[in-house]
């Protein structure tokens, strides 16, 4: 035990740690998934995942979190293309990533706001509405669109039909065009 | 068993049974929701619901699907009035039935198009779409909205934020005039 004290935290760790978990959860289903399976993926104790988190369910949200940083990477300062995007890269994360794969299973936790789906609203749903709320006042404030829109209904408008289509199983066979058409059906009135 | 071969079943134990389903989510819980408990508080047997019913999840369903009829039961004619109706109907049936109740567990089940999940959709929400769907429809119809409009994609604009609310639990605390705010939001750009 007195090893490791004092010893500087690997941050690789972390990482390996991470993809490890999302490998598991690829090949393996979340049914089965163990911390046992995990640590033997990422060569490390299970002591050493047990030191950073204090569940496999919250590792699993952490893992999951590390994929939504694909949502709104770029921005270009252009109003439509930077909501097209967000949307279009929302879409990619829930159908196209392992964060498709569990959502199913945190769709319970969400909903019934328990700590795991707390932190995972916390972790990848809050930091998503900041960016569109941040586009969408940028875009006021450039005067590209109207000064009166309520900016949080907005993002309800934005970010709702992709989290509700995921939900209801209609996301990943929605047309091609959906994230434009779904954006060029609000800008409509936006636009100064 | 020959007993009551051929007599025809009576309708009103249909809704007891439902009327029973719901008072024992409400009291109970879905944790420990029985059939048997079900069968005691209409006063039926459990025979009689296994044959209306293959089982305890499907009826809970119906039972939810019974409380939707309340979305838009009246329309006016007008487009904003009807969909500020349809936003504030959903959202009490989201939050003040028994529907809000099962949501958490029911949320899963829609995610993982499980049998339940896709049962739950053609009863309850396949019906409110096209609830949306014929409102938007009547209002291009009637030159009242914009004819270039897509109606699917209008559809998901106004149902996708109140399903998004409910899942991230943020619905029931919406502003009294969410409703109004949202679709006032969409309509500044439809309008003809």
């Amino acid at each position: 035990m007195t090893r490791s004290a004092g010893r500087p935290r690997d941050p690789s760790v972390d990482a390996r740690v991470i993809k490890a978990a999302l490998d598991a959860i690829n090949e393996e289903g979340m049914a089965g998934l163990s911390i046992d399976a995990i640590a033997a993926r990422a060569g490390v104790s299970k002591a050493t995942i047990y030191r950073r988190w204090s569940s496999k369910d919250e590792l699993v949200v952490d893992a999951i979190a590390s994929l939504s940083g694909v949502v709104g990477a770029v921005t270009t300062g252009d109003v439509r293309t930077d909501l097209v995007a967000v949307v279009s890269d929302l879409r990619r994360f829930f159908c196209d990533t392992t964060a498709g794969e569990v959502f199913p299973w945190l769709a319970g936790e969400i909903a019934s706001q328990s700590a795991l789906g707390l932190r995972y609203g916390a972790a990848v749903m809050v930091p998503k509405r900041a960016l569109v709320a941040g586009i969408i006042s940028d875009g006021i404030e450039r005067g590209d669109l109207r000064p009166d829109i309520d900016v949080a209904t907005v993002v309800d408008l934005i970010i709702g039909p992709v989290i509700a289509r995921r939900l209801m199983g209609n996301l990943a066979n929605s047309p091609e065009s959906w994230p434009d058409d779904l954006i060029d059906s609000l800008l409509i009135g936006w636009s100064a």
